[in-house]
């Protein structure tokens, strides 16, 4: 019998329990309108058009790459470069979708933009005092594969408008003057996972020229860039970074689909190696992928790169239906929250939302307290799902939010579900606030 | 501008460049025979086969499940439950195959078994006097992996019957009493990669005694299992263990094909959390994944699926023609090892090779040093390529020895091959004892 001493000890930090609770509450509650997984729709999906992107790719390699059925079978099929074989695919789709100019060399292809986090916090964390910065509130993703490799994570504020990047820079010096090393900062900054929020532009060349100057990489993680709600999409991180200061990490989940585990790393850094020689370092990323996963399944490479193939080189014209689709749920969110939280109603009066420019989630704030009890409730009582703010926070915060996703619902569903939080919450608002009258009286 | 000093240490350990080196050296010489990789041979493949797999475990999610199109289409290509949802067909399969009998929800799939072995080295190892007991010589997968968690390795011997079970005694019982705790030993017992050797069937049992005894976990990675040569195969130790000392790590690499990267691990060892409430191991090993890889894709564990649910639920059967492939090819290799490294021949006569039951590898003895020069040599001049055996050792070993593997040519090149290694280490060992014999002189 094994013992919790026993096993490393992010196996008992409650940061990694978190998925578990939500899943069983989900699992507890299948008929529930859930506003809790960041999934895409599954409507964009069909199981024959597997067959279609992996003969396009084999085509491709056959007519415009000149390979040998032999060489094809081979690529398909067995193990193959570390770093994956459609970087060239990939860097002409950078260019398209998002103009993000680099050389195919530099990109590795990850088992999900997760496994992209590990190997980036793997290559650049070494000693016990380097940190890396993230933003507060954060996607566990990240945290959690920190806290799996010993790494300490030194929170940054958001603001309304993004990071606070006033606070980053305090942050820096002060674990400057501790005789920490500030190593990289994650962040999303289209349209975040959990906060909805996004990066004003004017910020994002300030946030370049900090981390030039301070020394720490940018880790830019991308899932939702894609699904822009008003307004034309900011340019990346990584399309206005000169200075090689973004590791941009990418993910097919979205623009594609999650049953693939497909996504990618931009590494185009430069190392000094101890024979004074200089290489990329995308390929100490291969030596730690070649540890962790060996390579990325060829065969669902092969049918991103079919999708490719088929789309001019770009999946951003293939996304317009996904992205019309996205936009009409939030939209419908957002009308359904006005509607059925009307601000001339006592109960109402301080629950406040988010308008995000797109993506995925939005953050409500409620004048009570946002805990398990209440989600509970929620499940049983109204048959209503979301997400607790309080996890994404490390150290406090959160305890009067929650996240509201809407990519996995229909517009109708959406109506229901929003009306039956809106029940539950005048009910818990009511109650929990003449409770604390009373108490207090 | 990074220097080394920024990277993690693993990525200055030569032991990682050997990879590198090995690959270049290849793509240097593609028109060489190469007996260094370890793939299978992709005479079996076919990519009209894919179709048929996804095919098949939809009508038997269809039909057996009684799974709705809807679900169906969820299962395949969204994000899925992080320990896979071919659990109960695996299950199945091992009990068929291998007379392992273990339950659905004790089974991780993942990606790959490297991602196994990353999965049971970062569960097990947390602190620093924790150490991961290996055989010599090894697997570089696993002590590569070890390197990158900052993990003590201790060294075991192996002898020609495989692992030395009093070396391993002796090594336990001394690291204990240096205040140091052996956690897990990683061992393939069968057809080893890179020495060919398997554990006798005696030794299995006073193995898993020992490991009981002195509290360490097995981890037995199997993915030659089913090549055997000569004999009935050996009963894996995990069929044999009957007190949950052995995580048993899978792989379709060899079974199916490499390009799914897919594998799993067995982990039904119980855990008693900080409530008091006991759990399955495999349950920690599902929230470590998830901050690695989430979940292993979808769509290639219904491709397995397929496989299985094709062929009566078991692979064995449907390797029949797989396994007659390879034992011919080590047949070949060692005929055309004893044709041409005549015992007659006063060159000869101190290379020797070891005879294996099964699987991919043997390992050849020199009467010179095998260094990369040689190897250099033998690609250049030759037009062969192998593996120098140093790479699979820890501090000294391999020094005079070389592994061949002759699971991805034919007979025809596998005569070919031989003969020009034969070729070479006529003259080098014959230019090297006389520029020794001048020296001594």
């Amino acid at each position: 019998m094994l013992t919790p001493d026993l096993l490393h000890a992010s196996l008992t930090d409650p940061l990694l329990d978190v998925m578990n609770f939500l899943n069983e509450i989900a699992l507890r509650f299948p008929e529930a309108i859930s506003f809790a997984p960041g999934r895409p729709n599954e409507k964009f999906y069909d199981s024959r058009q597997i067959a279609t992107y992996l003969d396009a790719y084999q085509r491709y390699l056959r007519e415009e790459r000149g390979l040998s059925e032999a060489k094809i079978t081979s690529l398909l099929f067995q193990y193959g470069r570390t770093n994956g074989h459609i970087g060239e695919l990939l860097a002409r789709m950078l260019e398209k979708d998002e103009g993000i100019r680099v050389a195919p060399e530099s990109i590795v292809v990850t088992v999900g933009c997760q496994e992209g986090m590990f190997l980036s916090l793997r290559a650049l964390f070494s000693q016990p005092e380097d940190v890396l910065l993230v933003g507060m509130p954060c996607y566990i993703g990240i945290t959690g594969a920190a806290r799996l490799l010993d790494i300490a994570v030194a929170p940054v504020p958001e603001r309304e408008d993004g990071l606070d990047l006033d606070a980053l820079e305090a942050k820096v010096l002060a674990l400057r003057a501790e005789g920490k090393r500030p190593r990289a900062l994650y962040l999303v900054a289209d349209f975040a996972n959990p906060s909805g929020r996004s990066l004003p532009e004017a910020s994002r060349q300030r946030l370049l020229d900090l981390a030039a100057r301070e020394q720490f990489l940018i880790l830019e993680d991308n899932p939702y860039g894609f699904f822009s709600r008003e307004g034309s999409r900011k340019p990346t991180l990584k399309a206005m970074d000169t200075r090689q200061q973004v590791i941009y990490l990418g993910s097919f989940s979205k623009s594609a689909f999650p049953g693939l585990r497909l996504g990618y790393a931009v590494v185009d850094q430069r190392v000094t190696g101890t024979d004074g020689k200089t290489h990329l370092l995308a390929d100490e990323f291969s030596k730690i992928k070649s540890l962790l996963t060996v390579n990325t399944s060829s065969l669902c490479q092969a049918i991103v790169g079919g999708m490719l193939v088929l789309n001019d080189g770009g999946l951003l014209e293939a996304n317009q239906e996904a992205i019309r689709f996205y936009k009409n749920n939030m939209d419908a969110t957002l009308q359904a929250l006005a509607r059925s939280f009307p601000r001339s109603e006592a109960w109402a009066r301080d629950v406040t939302w988010n308008v995000p420019d797109g993506g995925f989630f939005l953050v409500m704030k409620l004048p009570i307290e946002v805990d398990e009890a209440l989600l509970e409730e929620s499940a049983r009582d109204f048959q209503v799902l979301w997400t607790p703010m309080r996890y994404f926070y490390l150290g406090e915060g959160g305890e009067h939010e929650l996240r509201l996703s809407c990519s996995y619902l229909t517009p109708e569903q959406i109506d229901v579900g929003i009306s039956r939080l809106a029940r539950h919450l005048q009910k818990a608002v009511t109650e929990r606030q003449s409770a604390r009258r009373a108490l207090a009286g």
